[in-house]
């Protein structure tokens, strides 16, 4: 299997999923009340579509710094990817339901946040997949060193930690769970460990 | 004609077509009753999620590996190509039906299982199509041998009878009928027979 | 500019496109009547998703076969190639027109098969007018012979005659015009004259 | 990180972006008047789906040209990349609000084309961060000449500009401030100055 066809289905995955998390941002329309109130009790929706946006590109970034360095793609790089992309597709959905009951708060607020960080976190696990994946030998062309390893697990589990944190914060108040999600992209924005054995260039 | 070209248009085709899946997954909102009843409520959404994207993603990952073997892709490969697509873009609605009428049970939900089958049986026929197109020589950069051809077919014919047998057992029972058709990706996830014809790596 | 995003970009529309087509067919659900007669009913959604997917489909194969062969893509060829992109992505909203009115007959039926020609008219005069800005030296591989030029002009001709044909027709009767549309994708699949310039293989 | 990637990425972002934008167009159908009235009435869609398109179109003729001539995509260009993507999937959202609020006139025809032009001055920010982003050494193929630097910042500026004089415009009068977004992508297909330091073919 061709790695380019790979990315290629994948970029196609991931471009779709971040277009259609704007989708949720439309107003009702006229005869819903001023446009600018509209607009701003729509807050939620945009807290949740910077997030899911953020979140997304990032592991596109990270899903990109990974691949370019796998030299054969076998079936199970296959699958496990689809697996990732299962998640990603979930996510402009879940977010629109974050968007919705995010303002009403309660019970409803806090089951929304919970299946939104869910899906980050199956998304974050089947990463974590590809990476160990890539840890057999001859599967990457400039391998992980042994002593790099951890820090690189170190480095992807960084947000399946986190997710696990918001799912569990989520009993208690959904707009800190949510801020919980919201920083894992933030972190991998600053973050600027070496990428491990990330050849210079394709 | 470029096989880059065909498979990076049939690529965006799977790819908006299994993100497209996702939306059927939305809740009501807000005044339809507690969020986890909703989301419970909607299990046979996520079923009929689960079941199409594991078909698509499956047949992605077939149609590259028969595809990365060709060596000149004419306009009846294009055209073939363009049938198979035709019935790619049909699952999400069919998805959708089926997630609509599974729960509710009686003659719809039947027929709801039948036109989904159909969906997946065009789809597995015109693989065929492309398959048997690839047997003529100089089709394939590596023909795949005599000997081989009938084991190849029955490889890719298994999904055409298991979703023929789909249509005659959903006349009696939809669940069952559906059962069958999400046996197919499951087959071919653990089904391992070396690759026929297919050179190492593009 | 390169060919290669020209091409991507095009075939990521036309996908998009062709996968829009079918939502389409989705049916209104239950409480409308049993499922088997909705699907019935939805008649002129499948006839129109048919004419809509062939017609798009086919104009892949032929955009494929003229921009394989440009030697250099420039300003122009890229803003030629947004005007015909600008007419493929409306015929998902007039594919649902045509499928809304055609049962209904009448001044709208009409109404609605002249805007869906319309919208395929003005695919076919930007696509001639590609094929115009090919003419000109050195911006082809491989230059369309001078005596070859009329040749190619009819055979992409051939669809804007057939176009205006069906507006003209549909003053008096939708279902012709439409029979007309869907003339012109059975033409292209089987019109076999030789591609005019086109190198043999990228 | 290869530039492949990213271009294919924003490639499929930019498509789907464009796609979506035709959805506005969608009629409501029988039983809302006749067909021509219901078309007739939707000027203000088509205005803003012309605008929309041509710009989206623009921005992807002007990325291609900017990216093509990258020597080595780092992060940094990534994130850049990201964000201005940000954006453009805003864009048929805020075409659909301007669409319904047009005709309407008053305060909120007024609040919509300022969010619209907000948009678009996002995308135009980041744009020139993209561009600023390219002056470092080493970060072009062919790097822009210190003397050529503040041509080609004026070049990509004057949308900013005329974005910024809409959102003031929009104040008084929502149409004209419209006009003046509509200028940008026209601006753009008649400016033929020598794109800078853009090597002559990929």
């Amino acid at each position: 299997m061709s790695r380019t066809r790979l990315e290629q289905f994948s970029d196609a995955v991931f471009a779709v999923a971040i277009t259609l998390l704007a989708l949720n941002l439309a107003v009702a329309g006229p005869g819903h009340g001023p446009l600018l109130h509209q607009v701003a009790d729509h807050w939620p929706s945009f807290v949740a579509y910077l997030v899911s946006f953020a979140t997304i590109g990032l592991i596109w970034v990270n899903h990109h710094a990974l691949i370019v360095n796998v030299a054969v793609v076998d079936r199970n790089l296959a699958l496990l990817n689809l697996v990732l992309l299962l998640f990603v597709v979930l996510i402009p959905v879940d977010t629109a339901t974050v968007a919705k009951y995010l303002a009403l708060g309660g019970h409803d607020a806090r089951v929304a946040v919970i299946l939104y960080a869910a899906a980050f976190l199956g998304m974050a696990l089947s990463f974590a997949g590809i990476f160990e994946w890539t840890l057999r030998p001859g599967r990457l062309q400039q391998p992980v060193p042994e002593r790099g390893r951890w820090t690189a697990r170190l480095r992807f589990g960084a947000s399946t930690i986190l997710y696990l944190a918001a799912i569990a914060v989520a009993f208690a108040s959904a707009p800190v769970a949510l801020a919980i999600i919201a920083a894992v992209p933030v972190y991998y924005i600053f973050e600027r460990a070496p990428t491990v054995g990330s050849p210079a260039q394709r």
